[in-house]
């Protein structure tokens, strides 16, 4: 699914061999492995603009329920999510969830409402809680052009798919930056047991903020590793969003959101006062098949998530290219000899 | 300020006689009596349409001042409040704050965001946090149309004014109903000490809200006064927004914002589950001027503050007139003799 | 259930003849109409000190249940309210809640604490979260005593039954005062039906606050209607506990504890800075038996829960007597006579 | 300052040539590099016991200001942490913050306030809202028998001191364990520059919850470091205190205590749902003096406190000797050597 670079082939986390911690990784370790759930993407790559929308469906709202369990986790709240208030006060995702640029947040918005509202199951709605998350690809893209529309909107959620999720530079994760290297989308999940039952946390981040680089524990400055200066993010942000089909009810899921915002220490994030940093986390279980789980219960699916989410944002930058936006402007991508070198010294691989 | 109707002709709760309570009402008794506020108001009237933007302008953000103290408060989240989480991090207000009608939030939005990258103050702007409140005006607008957009956005900005405010069937508040009868936007204001220097608070409100209302605790239910069927909301909420240039800080204002929730039960607000309450409280105090004032201080704020909100709601449902809207649906004005009447039996007035 | 006091007989406002409102009352119009609820006081009156326990007690609690769905709202924090992240966090109660003085509040907790892990439920436990609130009654009580402690407690405690619960001067409300009155413990409940089923709810409150009493909307300020100078509390506060046998999960209980606080606008509340105004709303309800409802159901329980809420705050005024503390200072109970006399003039009567 | 152990002497992370990153340590590496910080402790080391208290103590409350701004972040609030909403609503600390065990928490509390109600200062206090916060060390300590009391508080407050802090198996650190490994007391500092000025960052930290240790991005699990069962803590949970002296307000510094929570994740924490993870921040800057400080200022603070609050974390594990419990429990001191050897073997020192 990764688009290759010469000399750069792109990889990631297990293709280097980096172990998968407690919990084994699902089958396609993407949030695609949770049942239900499609990822489409609508890239813009053009004169001076890197940028795009990457949409997370889950199945169960094309008509068959109403809203799911979600919750949210404001890390640091410098961003302009759409859709936070409502969500947070019913406990409830209504909608996909659509991920762009900061400037563009609000026209993708409104695409995204006329995009609902002409399906059949909203033919009568009056009231709809769209969420959409962004993070500042100014960097490589020219943000004030504000070029994502319903164009990419349309084509992002008619694209999305199951399977293999493409990562990297790519839909929202087009044009932006993390950790000082070319950041972009990523994706992982885990499998384990949440109150005796087999269950699946996947995971799906929009990767933009600053910080220092940790894979498994390894430094792996952008300072060190790249010949160039490292890319500096305009307004630095991460998006998570984090799907299960665990039975957990919103409560229960602004917890698990808690733990994704957690995890983005684990790579080395700084959580910079700029950085919009979210997490949404929902399931896609129906409350009406049993359920809310014991709270005990939920202590495998947090560190399961903190797994699945630091690999997740591993993976948007292993996959990503070295990208060039306006004004000469570079994000480079991390060199993956160099990492594969490092962690097989650190004993990692 | 208020159009009239036949044989109606609307008032404000000041012009029946009714008292301030312990503060005094501000010149205009308007929430442009805070120093630098400007109100503007786009209102669409046509086959089927009651809507329309209604804008708060605080002049320090004209290039003087890139932000203003402010706080948030969420007292019922069903609702697509645009700007909610950075507000609420940094305690600061970036822009100047809108009011619409819910499907077309986004598009306001994003319209806002274009008028404001296109003043000189925004031009290297690359992120900005525009605040768009809304309520669900689809009884008496056809709502899936999502009429209101940048023309209706740069009319309200460029037409907002100092001096007194309209209320009633205006801008936001162009199809909205609250407590059985017409809603719409209403204002007021009171003078206070705070910390020893003369202040002002005003408010501006959207109302749309159910419940049965009491003025001066006079209950005036829509199901007594109205010869028919009180209206009924699609969707019920109502946004607050709170002015003053008392010197204080984000989190002080959030408190104050919390206080201009409460008084909604004042005027016999039910809170229903699918409500949107919120407010926003701001101040147009440079901080550089000194402050914030000490906490005690902040008492006589909060009784001024919910003094003028609940005039404000009142004001909202005095001054608008009876409305149709699409398939024959009708929300009916107050009958301004029968509550006059009342109040007069209650010894209110 | 009331102590009568010569000349001035207490009532409720029920035997006023002021009507429920949208739903009848419970048999006995006290939070122990909801099934299992038991309150218990303990009071302390003697020379300077007029301050004591009161004990909410949901026998669920007694061995057959670790905890019950619970939601907390912090209206305004300055209060010590001991229990309330750990509420928050899990939506969770898994103690009775105990209401006291505000510098007894960690004794009684610590006595809680040890009266509950002598019992056979907790004869192995190592965490709790015992729950209990205060208000500050140091205008009728010497405060700096802190004279609550184990023997109070263990009286609440086992003497909490079913049945009339003793309201005004009595435990926790032995020393407060309220909207310029002798305050105290207050009670009401309403019954209503949420998502088809008859539910109850209740609540119990301890009036420590400032503002302008309103019944049924009528002002009864205490600088009209007493002779004398009006009671001021040193640190105003309410706690309002709610109670309901509806099928409703933390995160809705939430949602109900806010719909309290408003309530407090009701009666005429002031929200003071100083004041610690908190609700905490629980159910007996046993998820494993279904639910929680839909939200959509959840309206009637808002409102129902805001009537019980204003008419036990109400209570609390008009069951409480006249009461001395240290230094001379006297918080007059309100006249009930003029109370009828007024509401009678305002046809709510 | 560490007691040391037969053939296993404990060190401080600085001992072990681990560099301090971005940010140098303070002079003492220790939460009394901030100005007027005072550390004290008590410890019970006997038949079963092993607990204690630990008082942060700023010199600016002895009488000289009311308050100091603070912030509260709630990690996961699954705790009894004494004085959380009053703390929040009015960005304030008025008292010395104490650390102790779980059960002991609301008696600590009690003694607490006795203790500063006698003082000079508050001769005339009836409301105040001390801060005590608490793990469980119910692993090594007969938690059951609540042995922390008054003479514990009282001597924790009295020797309280400028200077080295005694860290590991010291105070509040006596009975707990972190990580699988015995856990306590830990403190470290960082200088730095804020807004153009000089400032102190530190940390104290009451450390006894679950995860996988890392050093330096280096994993030291006790599954491979022990060659006993590492120790599992009965329901963890972390407490941290960060202390400044930059001129940062209530707001800021609840920003300030977010990131001190996310820095757990930094050393292998895993936030288990019974976990109560809780970070307060406070200033001693006196606002009359100036700020606070622009937004823009915040990040190096951020990164600071992060790097501060590891660091402390660290050290209460490397300084904390084996402990023997009730029942033959044993929680056992990392091996110093082991640790000196793998992060010499990843390049680290």
């Amino acid at each position: 699914m990764t688009p290759s670079q010469p000399g750069n082939p792109r990889v990631r986390l297990g293709d280097l061999g980096v172990p998968s911690g407690m919990f084994a990784r699902g089958t396609l370790n993407a949030i695609t492995d949770v049942p239900g759930i499609r990822i489409g993407h609508a890239s813009l790559h053009d004169d001076g603009l890197n940028t795009g929308v990457t949409a997370i469906v889950p199945d169960a709202l094309d008509g068959r329920r109403r809203s799911l369990p979600a919750g949210l986790s404001v890390g640091n709240g410098y961003g302009k999510l759409v859709g936070a208030t409502q969500l947070q006060e019913l406990g409830a995702l209504e909608t996909p969830i659509l991920l762009t640029s900061t400037l563009s947040v609000f026209r993708v918005a409104d695409a995204f409402l006329g995009h609902l509202l002409a399906t059949p199951a909203h033919a009568e709605t009056t009231t709809l809680n769209p969420v959409v998350g962004e993070t500042n690809d100014g960097f490589l893209s020219d943000i004030r052009r504000r070029a994502v529309g319903a164009a990419q909107v349309d084509h992002a959620l008619r694209s999305a798919a199951t399977g293999p999720v493409a990562e990297g530079c790519v839909g929202a994760g087009a044009g932006t930056v993390a950790l000082g290297y070319k950041g972009g989308i990523g994706t992982a999940s885990r499998v384990l047991h949440v109150g005796g039952t087999r269950r699946t946390v996947g995971a799906i981040v929009q990767t933009n903020f600053s910080g220092t680089l940790r894979i498994a524990g390894v430094p792996l400055p952008a300072e060190e590793l790249l010949a160039q200066d490292p890319a500096a993010p305009v307004g630095n942000s991460c998006m998570i969003v984090v799907a299960t089909d665990a039975a957990v009810d919103g409560r229960q899921l602004g917890r698990v959101a808690n733990r994704a915002v957690f995890a983005m220490r684990g790579v080395g994030a700084d959580y910079a006062q700029g950085s919009g940093d979210y997490a949404i986390a929902f399931s896609v279980h129906d409350p009406a098949d049993g359920g809310p789980v014991a709270e005990e219960a939920l202590s495998p699916l947090f560190a399961a998530t903190m797994d699945a989410v630091e690999e997740a944002l591993v993976n948007s930058v292993l996959t990503a290219q070295t990208t060039e936006g306006p004004e000469g402007r570079i994000a480079h991508a991390i060199p993956i000899d160099v990492v594969r070198t490092r962690l097989a010294a650190a004993g990692v691989i």
